[in-house]
């Protein structure tokens, strides 16, 4: 049986995700369920969308990957689930699957709707517990996706800023700063040539390789986790020393020239 | 094998989670051990009680919820093990199983005495780890309840505030504020009627279904997940925008009778 | 099958726990991941070693322990695998497992090199995803643990405070503060004699058995769940009631004799 993992932004004082857990439980009784993360902002799309990027594709094929950050929950979002990669992914059409979407060819998606699979009685302010924990639960024993519900296209997708290429350089921003204060930038590692240098701020930083190659309280630019620049600070925390956050401007200049095509 | 759940204050720092966690593999090395809660404040009883009541029974028969939230613990507190509607539940005698007993008709209850079902040494400190968390592994494997101890009566029950009904209107109060800011009352949704008005504060609300039934940043009245009215401002904090807590007066006004009886 | 367990200083807003789960289940798909705590302070390797030596050995004989609290990622520590008393342990070189090595008598250590157990490209900043949890899927599956790479000796210990010893009294201090404000001394109980009592600041402290033993909002010295003195708070924080932190002087006076030899 697959592995369901869950993402949302219900904290871990309400009892609210082991509700999701114990209807899931209920359809699959022996599914190991995987705590993704849940101290998400609340309704903060934007970084789920962030965060799932970084595990869906870590998952073996066959995993079920629900994420319920749903500010507009019983409104006329549609209920999405998706096959990608041999992966299964549930939860809303508000954007949350935009970065995923990013980084696969071909995916198949469809509207859930068939009761079948939903708890008996549907609230109208709590669907990770009555249409999306059923619906990974259903998938995760085996149920094919479009028994779920009719084909669906055109998923929402998050206006993500995008970096700007010119001939000699890059200008990006940071999109999301992490537990560590890390400055993750939508700027790819690809576009990065020998002797090209980051830019935030006043900072002008050589890529390294990792965080001991600069002294304790020195900016260092790396290669994220995800493939794309990070901007860190040895021993600290980046967005307070450096006092940036998301939407503060990036640039990679002195390329020797502009990036792959 | 029954699945096991886990709802304490012991934050996710310190350790103590996986140590009953331990303890549990120790007696059921196979059996799955489900987060619900570990953010509840230290010691707020009566929070965890509202948290447990919102997902025992979305769990399947057989499953066993743990919940230790345990100021008096080394005290003269009874440790008790329940069984309720199939499912069964471990904790101290405290009042964490105030609103599960409320929604139940009947319930068998033992006094954990059997020292055949603890860890070897007992402190006077952490009886998740050394009682509540092995009684709970043994009911998972199929030890029978009444193996754990003499059968108990007279749980402790937190005294919780009741709505007050009068002919046209029901006078409640916000009994739980969630990580999304919604003020959840002790209003049962079954008391509502046509026509009827939400009022808390100088806001009279009529009954929506969802938040989109509203603008951005205006208060609504909802069906809680848990059955009761609940006041919540569309994507933002209703306890900062409203100025409420825990407490606050809510009522029910305009019915045109005064509920079921 | 073994379980894992995850201590890290990821926190619940990231996506990096999942990340380290989806590769452990991509080695062994029906291992079952118990997080033992993810809001360890970043960097915060103290706290992470006190954590671990709470609840390692509470586990069964083949559990494997992961621990990622790792500032020195991508440098030139090494990456450790453990086995002591049974149970397997995981992580950098970087004194995370000091308490740990401090309990057993004996321990086989490796650093961990062998690519083959590892993700086919490993980052410089996330040795988590790439390293440490593969090689204790691998080891929960029965990979033999000199398999992962050759024999190690001198583990980094961190500098912990000792208590010290004089005819009629033990010289110690806080070395952890809990999230209840419970303060964790290094003194172990088996120093402490009858009539001796324990000093912190201005208070002088008997050993009780349990909070119930004194008064609401009165400190009380305790035997804590390591077995060392703890000071506590009835229904408080004793970190901010005491105004006592990690450091602060703790002392054992009046014992009858200068402890066990």
């Amino acid at each position: 049986m697959a592995r369901v993992t869950l993402l949302t932004d219900f904290g871990a004082a309400d009892g609210y995700v082991a509700a999701m857990k114990g209807a899931i439980a209920t359809v699959a009784p022996s599914v190991i369920i995987d705590d993704a993360a849940h101290d998400v902002l609340a309704g903060d799309v934007r970084t789920a969308a962030w965060a799932l990027a970084g595990y869906w594709r870590i998952y073996p094929a066959g995993t079920v990957h629900v994420a319920v950050i749903d500010p507009g929950v019983g409104g006329s979002r549609r209920a999405l689930a998706l096959e990608a990669d041999g992966r299964f992914l549930v939860g809303p059409d508000n954007g949350v699957f935009t970065r995923v979407l990013q980084q696969v060819a071909s995916v198949r998606m469809v509207s859930i709707e068939a009761t079948a699979f939903m708890r008996d009685v549907i609230s109208s302010t709590f669907h990770g517990r009555d249409i999306f924990g059923p619906a990974a639960a259903y998938l995760a024993t085996g149920t094919p996706l479009d028994a779920l519900g009719p084909e669906a296209a055109e998923p929402y997708l998050l206006p993500l800023p995008q970096p700007r290429r010119s001939v000699d350089a890059v200008h990006g921003e940071v999109v999301h700063v992490d537990r560590f204060g890390n400055l993750v930038t939508n700027i790819p590692l690809v576009w990065m040539t020998a002797g090209a240098v980051v830019r935030i701020g006043a900072h002008v930083l050589p890529l390294r390789r990792t965080y001991g190659d600069v002294e304790s309280g020195a900016p260092v630019a790396l290669t994220g986790s995800h493939g794309c620049v990070e901007i860190s600070v040895r021993d600290d925390d980046a967005r307070w020393v450096l006092g940036a956050d998301v939407g503060v401007a990036v640039s990679l200049t002195g390329l020797t020239r502009g990036g792959p095509d």
